[in-house]
């Protein structure tokens, strides 16, 4: 197994996942899960993160199967991280029912030697003290991006912005982007966020897209690509993320051609993942499905040369 | 005042407009209105409507100041159109408090013999049958687009899908496409929209951007300008249809390219119509200020030419 070009701090979990149509449990989920599938595509990733002893091997195979690096993945005695969850009616609000922590409880992320001198991290969702861990552990990597959510904006806001001191990008949902800055309007969230020095704020919005607003330069706004059946949009921002690093990491290129081209592979690969429950679409998908797709979608956004 | 080469029926009002910051009394509204104002920096326009002898004459002063061709607006015995709005907390939803239909109510469109060989027609929101007696007044204009509401689908479909056999291209938001076909997601939708005959469905999602789907060729995607204040989202819509209509007749151009330069210049001006109430931004506008931001949108959505 090659030393990974790509490093990925998440969660690991297994998810139950009810929508209006049905009702799958025991689903291979978590956002660490998610981000290394995508990622995949385009390098060769590390997984860092925690599993119990009940694990299924299934999904061991199935990480094997994108070819993911597991030395950093721990196994722990105990029970996997679970998460249950319910959708409404047109997929747009969730409720959680039940989250089991388990062994993610008390997680420490251990970086293996090889894992150390990565040009690219992604700090998936987990505690910001874990990501302050993560970084306290990497020589200083090209690109690193971080994600979150609003249960660490509510209880450990200054860890989290402590985060965002230390990474190049930071990428938030349009409700996180609020509820962090009290700022409805999105650029205006996106200019408060900016002053806590990540070279970048990507803001994620679904179905609408992305906003990518650069300290210096033009911003970048990219639609999603329309699908016609979103199946489960579970860890769609987490495939997004690990497509776009997983690009940047291919390509090795972090200027801002760079940037945009990896906005569309992880624009592309999300597409792909809402369209099934948890990996499955992503297993079955070439990367000649990936590449036809994203020309569609560079194509459908491709304006004349003059305006 | 030159013959117009785009005529726009629709709705003039007098708006009383409530945000959650404001009240606004007696502002000149209508889709019309809107639409002719933001085409009126493209192409000479002229306007079909109806107003009352109420009607202020600082609002009539306000279409000559857009070099509106008003030979089409008449003028009745009795009360101006108006509506009474009231938006919520962040501008997402709005309520109509009231509605006086006024000399709207009998309005029977009559187009001056200099419209009706106009080669662009933009049937703006008003019942179905009066957009079909518009129909029968034009010689076969070159292309024509047809706007709606929720209202007309849920008391007067079949007269509106008559309509939509007889157009170019309909436009819709996100509610009305869902409405009309019964379809939640927009792909589908769009779909279903198509084969009731327009060439092309338009779907319009306010911040999100709009989504234009031919029956031949490649799907456009286009976001929004993001802009870091909006005053008053009324009459969006109708901005972005105006400005992307009198694109099409400035250019006399409805090739593929020419749809997607078009669609730039409404999503342009109808980003500056949402930063005031009423016309007042409109009124403000050089063709240099659309032209500028029209290049800054291009420019965020410009991609690498290889994915």
């Amino acid at each position: 197994m090659a030393d990974p070009k790509l490093i990925i701090v998440g969660s690991v979990g297994i998810d139950h996942i009810e929508t209006p149509d049905v009702h799958r449990p025991n689903l291979l989920g978590g956002s660490a899960s998610y981000a290394c599938a995508a990622a995949s595509f385009h390098a060769p990733v590390g997984m860092v993160g925690v599993v119990g002893t009940d694990f299924p091997e299934e999904h061991t195979d199935t990480f094997k199967h994108f070819d993911i690096n597991l030395e950093g993945l721990q196994v722990e005695e105990g029970q996997t991280f679970a998460w249950h969850g319910k959708y409404h009616e047109n997929m747009d609000h969730r409720d959680t029912l039940q989250t089991v922590l388990g062994v993610f409880e008390h997680f420490n992320p251990t970086l293996p030697d090889n894992y150390k001198d990565v040009d690219y991290l992604f700090l998936g969702n987990i505690h910001p003290a874990l990501q302050l861990r993560v970084l306290e552990q990497v020589n200083s990597p090209k690109f690193i991006l971080i994600d979150t959510m609003d249960l660490w904006i509510n209880i450990a806001r200054d860890e989290l912005t402590e985060v965002f001191k230390k990474v190049h990008m930071l990428t938030v949902n349009e409700t996180e982007a609020q509820l962090y800055t009290g700022k409805y309007n999105l650029v205006e969230a996106a200019r408060e966020l900016q002053k806590l020095g990540p070279q970048y704020v990507l803001i994620k919005r679904g179905g609408s897209g992305c906003m990518l607003f650069p300290q210096e330069g033009q911003r970048c706004v990219l639609p999603a690509y329309p699908v016609d059946h979103v199946e489960d949009p579970t860890g769609a921002g987490d495939t997004f993320a690990g497509g776009l690093m997983g690009a940047l990491a291919e390509n090795d290129d972090i200027s801002d051609e760079g940037l945009r081209r990896a906005l569309v592979r992880g624009t592309t690969i999300a597409s792909f993942g809402v369209q099934s429950f948890s990996l499955e679409k992503l297993r079955d998908l070439t990367r000649s499905d990936l590449d036809a797709r994203a020309a569609d979608l560079a194509g459908m956004v491709k304006l004349p040369g003059t305006i």
